[in-house]
Parts: C-alpha cells; structure tokens; sequence
C-alpha cells in the first residue's frame, strides 16, 4: 500500500457541523481535496459511532483517502476502517497496535517533543502536534507548540508530524514551512459555508507551498 | 471451560461506591460470593477504563470469577477479559461475536421479551434483563418488566436471565422464582458499608432459595 497522504487531514466535529450530516461534510471535503478523514466523536453510543464510520467508509470507498477513527479501537475494527488515532488518555499505542490488523495506521497525538520521540520509538505512523495554535474547538489541551514549538517537534522525529489547532489558509504556510507533513483541521472545514470550498482552499495553499519549496530547491 | 456461573452477578460503578477503589470493592465482593463481575465506566477515558480492567483482572486471578467489560470491546481484548456486556446502545452482537476470540462471553441488555428473543437468536451467551424494579443506579432506562415481565421474559428464553434492576436479598426469593438465572445488583454491593457482608447476605438468600426450590421438586 501507498503511503497515506496526509497533507489536508480533515477531523470531524459534529458539534460544529451546523447540523449537517457528518458524512455529506465528509463527501464535500474529499471532493475538495482532503486526503485524510479522521471521525471523532466524544458523545454518542457505540452504535451510533459505528454506524457513523460505515456511512464515511461509504462516502470513502474508491477514493483512495483512508478512515481513521479517533480513540476507539472497537469502532474502527468493526467498521474495517484504515486505523485509530490515539491521545495520551486514549489506550497506549503497543496494546493497539497488538490488536491491529497489519498494515493499519496508527498515529498518536503529541503535546511536546518528548511524546513525539516516545510515539515514534513505539511505533506510530505519524503523530499529530497538538495545538499549534489556540483554538476554541478543544478546550482540554496543552499549550500551543506555536510555531517554534511545533519546528523542534518536526526536527525531533522521521515519522510525519500532522499539525493540529487553529489552522486556515491563512497559516498554512508558516506550518508547512515549520516542517508539518499535513495540516489538520477541524472547523476551518466543518464550519464552513461550503466545506468543499474551503478544502480546495487549504488544498491549494498547501499545494503552493510545496511547488514554491521545490522551485527553491 | 464450564459455563459461567450467572448466579451473584456484579456490576461495578466508581460513582456509587463512596470513594472506595473498584478493585477493592470487587475483591470484598467476591470474597462474600460474587460469581461473575461487570466493569462499567462510562465517563473515564479508555487508558483508564483499560487500567481498571487490568486491575480487576489481577484481583479476579484464580477465583474462576469472569470479567465482563460493560460496552467496550478494545478494552476486553486489550484487558484479556473473559468477555463483553452490550447494551442496546452498544456494538451490535453480531459485530461483536465477529471480533471476539472464541469461548468469549457476549450478554445483552433485554428491556422486552423481543429484545431476548433476538439476543438468543444472534447468539447471546445470557440476556440481562433491565430494569426488573426501578432503580436509582440508572435514569436512562426502560419502563420496570416488573415480576411478571420478568416472569415473560425468562419462558421466551433459554439461555440464562440475569435480572437487574432495584434487587436486594429482601426480593431475591421472588426474582429467583420468576425464572432468573442470576441477580445482578450494584448499589446493593457497591455502596454498601461492607460489600463483604452485602455479597455474603445475597448468596445465601439465593442458595437458600435453590435449595428450597430442590426440596420442593
């Protein structure tokens, strides 16, 4: 299998949906050009999570763009979504990772480059720097790397380091240039009037970045 | 491996249990005669839920006493529990029986005699039947079966009934009698000032009643 692409890593927020359907959001996203979803959700049953990540399977499916499930190892194995992603209060990642299937991604989040070295060492696909920025999606998380935060995490780790909080078009540039393999966000897509839109946007900032960092090189 | 003793069933809840560790509620527990023990937590995050559940695993440890995990699947399987409670909110059984290893214990919550049927027919290892009385414990519960609801439910089926719901050695005689395999009980045991002596009363109401019900046949 390719390695995934996690330049434009979409996660999701019903909460912040507007009352759209998670999976509509999702559908609209991928055609604008998100190459990662990752589905969380804080509140609802276990069916109805499951029942969630087989609707964005669906949305998914031939589109080449993997389904990560937040948190919940029993959700994404039912599901027979493509990996979970793990906080630091969700199960360590060598529990998961005994219990993955092989060949599924496995990413951990990471507050400071200790937990980045430590998720890299125990064998996570990626990690994603958390916040970035100050952002009023989460209200239980550390600090903000800021950018020199988040530029010592990059350097500190091989795996692709997702940068996560506050992100937009606007910014996207300096977190690319601190050395981010993906931008993830949550409301500058969800939120938006047209989430399609607004991931071409990021698409394209992202996409600008990099031919302009290999026309430089 | 001998079919599960259903007969004093536990199930745990940190919020009822007056700052006393869950491990140490069970141990009393099971000291007192306890036969089977359910972790339910339904506010901590999995780390911790799977931390409880590797407690409880270590207590549990050569006692023959099961440990069912409430609603989780990643954390039985991370844990080694010996298997799954799932509500009507929770992984449907199918789902579960496919990602659950072999000789696993899979219950299902029944608030109706329909609800029992279908267990049985997807291959529910026992039903518990909720809530036979009103209870305190839970607030997002069905109706009460009631004796006679109870009485419906255990004649529709023939794996075992656990009831649960408002019971205590005072209404174990009639419950016994309605055709429960087992009384489930939390706050009976778990806010008890001895959950030693609570277990202990409970189990010798229900040997006393089995034994009254052979001297009768």
């Amino acid at each position: 299998m390719a390695p995934a692409d996690y330049s434009l890593y979409l996660v999701t927020d019903r909460s912040l949906s507007r009352g759209r359907p998670t999976a509509e959001i999702v559908r609209q996203a991928v055609q604008g050009g998100v190459t990662c979803v990752q589905l969380r959700e804080k509140s609802c049953g276990t069916r109805e999570f499951l029942e969630e990540a087989r609707a964005l399977k669906a949305v998914l499916a031939g589109t080449g763009v993997p389904l990560i499930i937040n948190d919940r190892l029993d959700v994404a194995l039912a599901a027979g979504a493509d990996g979970v992603h793990l906080g630091q209060r969700d199960m360590p990642l060598a529990e998961a990772r005994r219990l993955a299937p092989s060949g599924w991604i496995i990413g951990v989040s990471a507050e400071s480059v200790a937990d980045a070295v430590q998720a890299e060492r125990e064998g996570a696909d990626y990690v994603g720097a958390s916040p970035v920025f100050a952002t009023p999606t989460k209200t239980d998380t550390a600090p903000p790397l800021g950018l020199d935060g988040l530029r010592a995490l990059c350097a500190a780790v091989r795996i692709p380091v997702v940068a996560i909080g506050g992100l937009h078009a606007g910014n996207a540039h300096d977190v690319v240039c601190a050395g981010a393999a993906g931008l993830a966000v949550v409301s500058a897509i969800v939120a938006a009037e047209s989430p399609h839109a607004a991931a071409a946007e990021l698409r394209r900032a992202i996409q600008g970045i990099r031919k302009g960092h290999s026309e430089n090189v």
